[in-house]
């Protein structure tokens, strides 16, 4: 059972803004890459085709995010995100962005496990064996 | 004295991802969108070169967004802005997202009024008078 | 018929970089914006869901952009684009970025019409009577 | 003296379009990105802060690229680089995108060595030492 995670990535040239920083819209998109890795490295998928060709999916129901510290291009960044809560059909996850000792942003995403086919509405479902049985609340949230 | 603004905007291909829908970093571009369309349409800039040089700008405190419904390709969708707080210092933005008579996605946004010099730390500052002039609370808020 | 079609936008913070200019990314998403404004104003849709669910769409083939001046934050920059070319089943499209006065860029992007279903490969067709009855090559190109 | 660099990264969800694959802009990033490592790996930078403040970056002069296959969400791809011409001021690069033993497409990009100061105009220089000892024209090029 897992329940955090931690990704390094570098800041590319084309996440910075003309103030000279990562533009803030970008964090939101560093915390689905953490979230996308972490499903990753537990054999699981966040868009998940089945056999009768519906999709189990994690589409987003709030994200939010507060910022400390500038990120510069070509700075190294840890994001470090755990499961801070486990719902019977949703997931929360909080994240701290980190360089070089230093805390950039803290911020937190809520995600709730969906069912449908092309064309047709989302439905939230139960969290399905396959995620339940390998994502955990983190003892410290 | 302005305390709301809207602005209306098409989605584009590129805002979209393969769920079919807007990514949700996106709403976070949206948001910026019509806070500086806010900012022009009452003569303001959100970086503003001073003449010695040094830099008066709106960085980001926190951003927060909750999704309601998706938005789709080729959607009209209305961004509705008030604001909700003026601090001593700072801005808060709240914000709906509307298309075809339903609400898609909430969010709020808290901007600190800053100074600068290049490759300098930001400081924060008392809002300008220019600013201060032309912005209220909204009465709702 | 329609040959050509000119759009204008702001230049959005977001479309910076710490250089302080548009990334030139962007100026590939702003043809591609030109490309689905001119459909959108002939009633077309870019991507045309068929009655049997089947869908017909526009990838890209190739696209290239040449950079002459840089456009910067809020900058109203216009977008010209003509039918540079209409084959049997691809359009080409010649793009020159504008604004006050300066041409900022010249680009081309070329297209193909292609049928397809979900979970299939892309299979190009002969442009379909809807599209072809409305859009022609320009007399100067 | 180095020509060549390749690079490996995964497909993110946000860079997916409602088509279900790689919108096209982002590969114009991903060249980006393989020419950014690529300087990082011979210990360079590609905006280079001289003690006068001024600075010596590389502009886009140009970039195309052709698309022969989709990128998908989570795909590992390659991105393959050499450097095609070596001018006194310029540089140009080819590259191929890889997935899976499939060229997935084909990109160029030409840049020119640079100096300014901040609010001066570019002017394009001689290609400096620091670069011009480290990088070569490729022998197949």
């Amino acid at each position: 059972m897992a329940s955090e995670f931690t990704i390094r990535r570098h800041v590319e040239f084309s996440d910075t803004d003309l103030a000279g920083i990562v533009h803030f819209s970008n964090f939101y998109k560093y915390m689905e890459q953490a979230e996308h890795a972490f499903f990753r490295s537990l054999g699981l998928d966040i868009l998940n085709q089945q056999e009768d060709g519906s999709i189990i999916s994690w589409p987003r129901v709030s994200a939010k995010c507060s910022f400390e510290a500038p990120a510069k291009y070509n700075n190294e960044i840890e994001i470090r995100m755990i499961v801070s809560r486990k719902g019977v059909k949703s997931l929360t996850f909080n994240f701290e962005f980190w360089h070089d000792g230093s805390r950039l942003a803290r911020g937190s995403m809520k995600t709730v496990c969906c069912h449908f086919r092309h064309g047709e509405e989302l439905k939230s479902i139960v969290i399905p064996d396959e995620y339940n049985d390998l994502i955990e609340e983190h003892p410290q949230a």
